[in-house]
């Protein structure tokens, strides 16, 4: 069935589509919502345009996921609970926390795509590089967040321990997922061959956390 | 300075362009809020779309005042209590609610804006018909409300009173508008020539939306 020996199952493309396209609608959701702690009309609409891209690319994974014959519904549905509790859990109490957890989680999920992309076929592996975040987005956040602490560096303080509590809630959720879909775990510990490399993985994505905290001064 | 007779002032034209792009940018805020009112994801993601469509309108309009010199966030300022004011008093309490404000307000609006396009000179009448919401938008809600009705025809009273209200709003909202923008009232008497003929494009706007309303079956 497979077009080589390592592509992985349908199925988990699937499973791996329905999360991407449930947590860019939630994306969507929440930084509509963070939007409006923007300081001014400018800041306001930039937070919201951030959202608007999360359903540009919410509606191709499900074009996607309707193309490989499968109910766009279905495969998000497993994980709601999850990708919710992670955002119920984070809600940014003003403009600045939205700003980091825009920042820290769509470069953390961008990277773990770009290692998850490797591991598809073609098809799906366009797409998935296809739905990682616009450059704009980043820089406006790190614009914005490195001027705040030069403005007040009392603040790098706060948004460094609410940084870490960010990645601290995304491993405990990804535990979560990882326990409870099978099919996902084995698509990432067949793809990248062993658990060794599994941790050898999460490992980068961290290393790469900790130099972006340090750029933008939250490393303290 | 205008290049032809009834050509608008300038500053109207900002303010024109100012009240729209702030009742975009609301209007993407708050649909990506009642959207979380769906009964299940497909739905949720298509007002998330339409809502995210608001956006791109909203960044045109930014673009354009830009263009004529002015500052989008002082153009849109004077229009921000109005606009919230409307928004806060129709505040939809479930999903239908919230498609129909969303088709009655988009249509209103679209409507007003076409008849407006037609006081303002080519580069702003073709932005100003740009922005005009897509048809898709309608049909979704067209069908939802229609389903819903030959579901439980009780919803369909329920409805038109919300209909009604939201109606009733937008006009106690448009006058305040008209009674502190005296450009925008000026553009307008102007463009339609005296005070007669704006009561006749009331009146055609309301026309159309009563004639929705009976083909919706909401005229009960």
């Amino acid at each position: 069935m497979s077009s080589h020996p390592h592509s992985p199952a349908k199925e988990s493309v699937i499973d791996l589509l329905g999360m991407l396209a449930y947590g860019e609608l939630v994306a969507f959701d929440r930084q509509a919502i963070d939007a409006r702690l923007a300081p001014d009309l400018r800041r306001r609409a930039q937070l919201s345009t951030m959202a608007a891209d999360e359903i540009h690319n919410y509606r191709q994974l499900v074009a996607r996921i309707t193309e490989l014959g499968a109910d766009p519904q279905a495969a998000m549905k497993p994980f709601v609970h999850v990708i919710d509790a992670f955002h119920d859990s984070t809600a940014p109490r003003n403009w600045l926390e939205g700003l980091v957890k825009a920042y820290v989680g769509d470069s953390i999920a961008d990277d773990f795509f770009r290692e998850v992309a490797g591991l598809l076929e073609p098809a799906d592996r366009d797409l998935v590089l296809e739905v990682l975040h616009n450059e704009d987005h980043a820089e406006f956040a790190v614009t914005e967040i490195t001027a705040a602490i030069a403005d007040n560096p009392a603040v790098a303080h706060r948004l460094a321990l609410w940084a870490r509590r960010l990645v601290g809630e995304a491993l405990s959720q990804a535990q979560r997922v990882a326990a409870e879909h099978d099919s996902l775990t084995l698509l990432i510990v067949e793809g990248t061959g062993d658990l060794a490399k599994v941790g050898e993985l999460i490992k980068r994505l961290m290393q790469a956390h900790a130099e972006r905290m340090t750029t933008i001064g939250l490393n303290n």
